[in-house]
């Protein structure tokens, strides 16, 4: 199963891109899309509703200001889909994350952090990881490698103040 | 032509008819609907794309939390999509208003108040005056009207503290 | 597999039994627990490293104020976790809203609105259904009939207004 | 019918332009002002008493902080205004928002995106779509337009992650 | 010298009048008006153009949501304004504050806390006082009486503890 | 030594006294006082001044709005300020509790969460209890209290579901 | 009667300096003073108690993050205090606006916007103004100039456009 | 008796370092260390159960964005804990900031200003200092010489102006 990376605008890609890559260094396969909810609205529900046939597990949707594009897949699909909100020039970013966090009852979608791009794959992973044993095992790898980067770290600090 | 009111959930319609009344007030025929963004958006779709040659000059589209009415139809028709963003039980309307003034660049909409639906009834018909001097004419003596009233309460509060 | 819904407080069972109640309905087995991430932390370790073992496939963590409980359990297991902030006394669930969606790299937790249990419970039941087809087509015969239900009090307002 | 653009301060030039652009690229006239809310409030109330019959079919009011522009000249027309919050050195453009949005009951302005200049424009040239087929059909054209960009765009990323 | 109070809407009063009776208690006339800065902006002109030879000292104005009133007063006299943001039914003031405290450069109006209104006739009795002995004493006398209250408060509070 | 609880108001004694009885039902000897940082600030200075000669050892300020009480009392003393943060009737208690965490460099107070009495209480319990050993033992014990409520919630609600 | 600036730190001139220059170009002797609530909190009370038989007759607090000084100097003296508040390195002076802003009853600020120094200065002058015809003279001169700025920049505007 | 300072990233550290070495001048010892609540969630654990052990008096917690460090680590001692938000790539640290100081009843953390972290070492030493006589004396002369600087930028500033 694949997963699909759809962003709102081109220029959000610098962000994405960290999403998309983790999910490639698990092996598991990406399709990744540029589909406007207000200017491709008709690319955005064809996408959706043919999503599930194309072999997509879960869909990460990544948009800024009014960041409807999450809501708009949800909209057509019931694939989990993952809401990436965007920082744009004004308000920090909280736009996008009210625009998408606050999905009225019946379609939810899952926000992460604020070009969060890292933690939309990875969750897009854990979510294929349900019922895909080699991904939860290399997710489990994944989290012992950034303990031990961590303890590292932590080492590195102790020695410089002691 | 008509202007439509199209809300998210069938529970706004308290806040909305104030400008659902306004619009009757001055004889311009409405269209009122219940259309979800996201529960029904073949209904958006189709609604907005049929709008004009239905005879709609202007939409009103209300909806709460994250509020994407207004741009699901606006990104189907290139007629003014009055925006009303609908207070809900959580973060005062924030939510929706962000989420429907916001924007991206392409693809506007025009934002009144949180619940603010006289003025959402009172701008759409402004629009229609544009090309409407009976309206036109209707919306000068109204202004005239909301003067006098103030202008009323003004002689009462100076003779009360007199 | 089950859905185990975790909260903070037995205080937040009224906002939350709305995702219990639709789990439920769809056939799909639940564990409710009252864990709290600060008061027994040893509870919320434990039943988060075994929850994969004892056969759960999603957590659902709510919580409100400095909401830890998702990224707490999120620590110590790799199933996705759902978070559900909840509406406090002050500052209207945008804290625990920020203590749950802004979570820092490697460590995700999939946020729906402030209160939103229905939607956590959905999103819950969509993650089952990646790899489940009977909740999968349960999912689609609840999303129709949601449409089903809008399009009624579409038909009832319209009516109401012509 | 012209779309006249004041702004608050020559300072906003640079982001005005953007709407500017847009209209005159359309073929619609435009009147370009540099009007103060409270450094020249004479010149605004006489600016906005004579839009309408100076030809002036839309008002676009464009100032930053308390910005009182928009609701000024929509206390003298009856013409739509649409309003354009500008983003200055603190607050993040919230300030100019909310003073723009939450215009009181019976005088509304059209408020949109935050720097959200080229939508100011496109929102002024659908207002006059409303009874101007020409502008109408171009606006379609411009719609159609951003559409094959988006599709251009969305090939580009899909080569290049496949 | 008087003191002007101008409220938007006479629905302001059950605030603006506990400003309006600390005015009344120390012996200083005052003016209390009703006029909208939207809906009757020619009398708020001529309110504001006339107010020194009227005998005003220091304007009050009160208003909420997108609230203009102390600006636009301010742009036709240079008599002292003191805003006093109300609040209105969403953003709990927020938006009354900043549309008056983030006044741009060259007309400051004096801005007090949300619904501050005792604050605001307070503030405006020190201006006066600034050239006026007679209410400078009242003034520390005022003080010196809250002074008193909250140390019996204290008294009574550590003897209900000890 | 003993806990000192000032509160800037008499009217914040319904929620402070949380914080009063933690402190008391540890048989920890409190000094409950009511002293304005703008009313009384003389009493706050001499209050702060002789703190430490009074055998006081952590100092409560509670306050609300622009809640500078705290502050005001750490600049006269180097005993530990806790802060909290008093909700008033608007802005939800952000204004009090912005006040008091955003201290300027030199001169720190401990911010608790707005309303949070009872953690004021425990924390300034836990600074007592950093030098004295039976309020540390209390505290633990208090602590495995709290736990072992939450397990027997935890234990009615898993039956309930089961 | 002189303006007296008081800053909280030395890092605060460079906007302060605006509403400093303002003041002696009206010919408005002025005093400035670096003192600090929390730091040098006796000679805050010291310049308050004694700012009226000094010589000064509206004072401008500067500061900024929970800016306290406003208020710690309103408690010491009725004199008019302008409060300013400071953009700081986080939360874009919002800080220092509710802790000025929110004053409790009894002890008005008069706040203008963040970073707002030349409003400071003209406020002060205003206050001054109400009793000093001079003054009076020169903000009405001052206010006639800004106006010809105006003009002047909207007519080479309009002749850009046209 | 030592002060921790625990941060959840190494990149934390130039903020805090200002926290400790304001510790290590006034000649109390320090631990340094870096522990992620989410990444190595078992060394936060060890790290507090075993830190009263270990000799500290007071942990300093510093972490951006969901920032329970504070929270997990109070979990697991009585110890007070400093909670220090830091400021990261969006939202200002306002994140950070509600994530730590609106911890939920029986837990307090003691949170000081974002990015504050010199005060976050001076709150850690008035802790101990409650107990020890020396670093009382020290931070009273810490207080002195404070004062003693912010007189000279007084002196300073008042001789440029006069």
């Amino acid at each position: 199963m694949k997963i699909a990376f759809v962003m709102g605008s081109d220029s959000d890609l610098p962000i994405v891109e960290k999403g998309i890559e983790v999910v490639q260094s698990f092996g598991v396969p990406v399709e990744v899309r540029v589909i406007s909810a207000h200017r491709t609205p008709a690319e955005a529900e064809s996408f959706a509703r043919n999503a599930e046939a194309n072999g997509i597990g879960v869909i990460v949707a990544a948009a800024g200001k009014a960041a409807h594009l999450g809501g708009v897949l949800a909209a057509y699909t019931t694939l989990p889909v993952v809401a990436l909100p965007i920082k744009s020039n004004t308000l920090d970013g909280l736009d996008a994350l009210l625009s998408m966090v606050q999905m009225p009852p019946g379609i939810p979608v899952a926000t992460v952090a604020i070009d969060g791009a890292l933690n939309a794959g990875l969750l897009a992973l854990q979510i294929l990881a349900v019922s895909d044993e080699a991904i939860r095992a290399k997710l489990k790898a994944y989290k012992e490698e950034m303990a031990v980067k961590v303890r590292q770290k932590d080492e590195m600090i102790r020695n410089q103040y002691n």
